[in-house]
């Protein structure tokens, strides 16, 4: 299993186009900017997103002469961050986007942030002044004029796991030292490059060693094997809970592995549906404590005579309000980069490392099979009324039948995230959204990222109206790329969660209303895209069959809904969010 | 001359409707969150802008309930930080936006920072989970999980005068701190009010003492005065350059009067252009440095017996790239809180007592008249030839003949706004802008801003298409409120000021091409506005008539122009740019 999803061979030659020495292949220098743009492509992000400024346009000219480098450009900043991040998540590695100083670098830091949030490695790299304006404070456009140019630099600190000014002499090891965090960590890092670094020469050696992971620190690896086998032949039965790290280190292959022994239950927390197909006999489907839809599940999880915590990240939205029954001390953690057992920590076991040797281990060993739990699938819509209006419980069960295999699909929080999580995902299927970070508009961009990740696999997206309206130009870029998703826009007329939670008739949860199949003709691509609004069910199932007809372009679908109807999950949890908020 | 415009009488008892005592007129408690909006009411930013999130709902419901109180909803958090900042400058008083924790907040920062750049005071206000909540560091949404909830906190220093997470405790001495560091030095602030605190009583009776802003020290004041009549005395003409602070502290009828004594010459930054009206004999136009349009009045300027800097703000883009030749420290500095004569700086000095003290010593003495310079309007657009295609040229020409006095105009970063700047502007009217943060895309949501501050004025906006991209969005929330402005959407296909400055045909230059004459359809405003699209110079003629025929609607002219054409201001700087950025 490679630890980096890579599009180019990473052992082939730099391709940066540089000062090649006559007679010899490989350059002996490139500019630093050459430098950055080789190892994202080396690393699989060949595909960076961001708007041009001036402070970046050096940087810019660099970055697309190395082949194998695409420039996606965005609408806005908040978006490409927003758009790198889905590219990363769907490609298992490094996402990447350029902006410019001050203006453009602050409109992303949100999405950064929710990189951060959400364990998603994106360079955020900002073309920034020269060093000697730098040096000087000089009184520049795109700064606070107050000769401080690093204000926006320690911002980004607050949300990144490493923040650089990158310095012509240490270049190379300062985006070597970068890319090797977001890796690692998988976090999000920030790079400045002053236009003068952007053009300065480096030296090219080392992008013949192409950027490894690091590995675990075998002493503390094999003290854990040995532990961790003693831990496991206890139990005659093992429940993993697997969160969201092991997506991001493209894991999902070794955790079907060990669903495979006998003996083996495997739940997901939400950030991480499916990443055990659903259909497996030990899935659990998704664990939520108290929140979780089927009962056995639940108790399975937490009452576990051995419970595995893979790659787990607890927060308000991932726990049930933290209504988990199980003991986490008494529990296995198996971290990105350390491993816990019992009052023994072992730092340096990286999450891959440990998955294998559970796997290990439970081969080694025998184990009766478990009895099937399961997440029942929405019962299929029964046949569709026509003329009867559409609510939320008649819309998810007519996708739940709609649905096919290896789809994407793709919801923003609130209504679209809480009705795709009852869902059952067909098989190869990935659900994008953000139940920690859940900062509304994030999925068109998302879905950009998504649709230039994987050109070869339909996402499939849900987005209310409120949330969409923060966002929507992107689905300019989707469209224009010739992108074909299948977009769910959810119009209930306003902030639908907020109005669950408080003050449904306040003059807050207002929007405007918009005219939703007009927008691709606004965009510019009305050829690039099928329109239809659903009000009844008989209009939606006209729809849902449209979408499936069509698979050259992409499909818009309006569909209508009450302004005050949610989806089962969503109603108990914005009752406890509001139950939450009276009692602090 | 008021400091504070206000639109509500400050003396008025506070109207927040909270726990009155039986018998008494006045609350005498009122929460955290109605203290708030009272102030906000009372110093004239009445309306606020914003989007609701669970951790702001209790805090915007104390909001709503105070009388004189709108909620502007905005279609995202940059818009709204953009909206508050337009409808400040507008007001000539303070603005203020309410965001959600994390998510939203962090969204509005490049639009916050761009209000710190520019000396305008927006109160930035972020609804945060519980005080209990941030004690436990609990892991919520919109949280890093990290458990340190002042994470954003802390990013918002950097672009704040003034930060404050406020407590129950402190609550109504945390708030008016931050609104007096605001007013005082016509800066943005940032509040965090926790969701416990904005609902947690707090004594009413501060709100029947309106805050006033600071007034200059006496003494030094006195000394001031009297160094001035020395300095002034001596010399037979006064040049003024007045900057942005004179028009964010709306003293521009004290600078009409000072211009309106014999001997005295004015001058604008492009920041504050028309500050006086251009029509006044004493008019220079607009300083900007080698840059400056006609020679006399640069040496008006540079070679002045006397130079008095009223609230300048010297950068790159204000001081044409620093080619100013008058001595800075031989002129007289009038700054926001001191001023400056030779060696000696008079701390306390206010500009409104500075400006008011120069007036006053004008006026006990005389100089001779000065020959008026001016600065002469575009020539008027030649008769429209039928078919012939648009350029900058005849563009702006056409404009300068259709513009009618009092009007705010907009106009973007880049082509917009050099093209706006060697307008003559007629009188009463303003020109809005961003020369020094030049965020583009700002001008839609400021569109919003001015609309709302100063409804019976309308805003003529020039954006172009890149620009437009980025906040199309909140063009909804100018229509559907029944505002009226008039778009000029420059469709040059592409980021031509980017273009001009390096690598015209590089693919990070292009943009998608909209139809943007269906965006307010599909926004669901078509019965709210009248749309052209002009690209010969008969549809602009025909367009100009228009949108004076139409009063009671927006319009939204798409004006087509070629993608490597520019307005002459324009050419000249993005060629020093591109000049400047070879040499470092």
């Amino acid at each position: 299993m490679s630890d980096f999803p890579t599009v180019t061979d990473p052992d082939a030659p730099a391709t940066a186009h540089a000062t090649a020495q006559p007679g010899s292949a490989a350059p002996t220098t490139v500019t630093a900017g050459q430098y950055l743009a080789s190892r994202l492509v080396q690393l699989g992000a060949d595909h960076v997103f961001g708007l041009p400024g001036d402070f970046n346009l050096s940087l810019l000219d660099q970055m697309v002469t190395v082949e194998g480098f695409h420039w996606v450009g965005s609408t806005n900043e908040l978006n490409a961050a927003y758009a790198a991040d889905g590219y990363a998540r769907l490609r298992r590695g490094l996402g990447a986007l350029v902006t410019t100083f001050g203006v453009g670098e602050l409109s992303a830091i949100n999405g950064v942030a929710g990189s951060f949030s959400e364990d998603v490695p994106v360079v955020q790299i900002t073309g920034m002044p020269s060093t000697v304006q730098k040096a000087a404070g000089a009184h520049l456009h795109h700064t606070l004029i107050d000769g401080d140019y690093e204000h926006f630099y320690r911002a980004y600190r607050e949300v990144t796991a490493s923040a650089t000014i990158v310095r012509a002499a240490t270049a190379t090891r300062d985006i070597d030292a970068a890319l090797m965090t977001a890796l690692r960590e998988s976090k999000p890092v920030y790079l400045g490059i002053p236009a003068d670094v952007a053009v300065a020469p480096v030296h090219a050696a080392n992008l013949r060693s192409p950027l490894r992971a690091a590995t675990s620190d075998a002493g503390e690896l094999d003290r854990f094997i040995e532990a961790l086998a003693e831990a496991v032949a206890a139990s005659t039965q093992v429940t993993m809970l697997v969160g969201p790290q092991v997506h991001r280190r493209s894991l999902e292959p070794l955790v079907r592995e060990i669903a495979d022994h006998d003996g083996v239950y495997v739940a997901s927390q939400n950030m991480s549906k499916a990443v055990l197909d659903e259909s497996h006999p030990a899935s659990l489907g998704t664990y939520m404590g108290a929140f979780t839809r089927v009962d056995e599940a639940r108790a399975a999880v937490d009452d576990a005579p051995l419970l595995v915590l893979a790659g787990t990240v607890m927060s308000d939205f991932l726990s049930g309000f933290f209504t988990q029954r199980f003991d986490e001390d008494r529990a296995i953690e198996l971290g990105l980069t350390a491993a816990r057992i019992a009052d023994t920590t072992f730092y340096g076991v990286r999450l891959e490392d440990s998955l294998r040797a559970l796997h290990g281990v439970l081969a080694r060993t025998s184990r009766p099979a478990v009895t099937a739990v399961g997440h029942p699938p929405i019962a299929d819509a029964a046949a569709p009324v026509p003329g009867a209006p559409l609510d939320q419980e008649h819309f998810w069960a007519a996708v739940q039948g709609w649905l096919r295999p290896r789809t994407t699909v793709i919801a923003d929080a609130g209504t679209s995230f809480y009705g795709a999580l009852d869902l059952v995902l067909p098989d190869e299927s990935d659900l994008l959204g953000q139940p920690v970070w859940s900062s509304i508009g994030y999925t068109i961009p998302a879905t950009l990222g998504a649709s230039v990740a994987l050109p070869g696999r339909r996402s499939v997206l849900f987005v209310g109206d409120g949330a969409a309206q923060l966002t929507i130009q992107e689905l300019s870029t989707v469209l224009h790329r010739g992108s074909t998703p299948v977009v769910f826009l959810l119009n209930n007329d306003g902030y639908t969660v907020e109005r669950k939670i408080q003050s449904p008739e306040a003059v807050y949860q207002d929007i405007a209303p918009w005219d939703w199949t007009l927008i691709p003709a606004a965009f510019g691509a009305a050829d690039r895209v099928v329109t239809a609004k659903a009000a009844t069910q008989d209009e939606l199932a006209f729809a849902l069959e449209l979408a499936h007809a069509t698979t050259d372009k992409a499909v818009l679908i309006e569909v209508v809904l009450p302004a005050m109807d949610s989806p089962r999950l969503l109603t108990v949890l914005t009752e406890a969010i509001a139950h939450a908020a009276r009692r602090d």
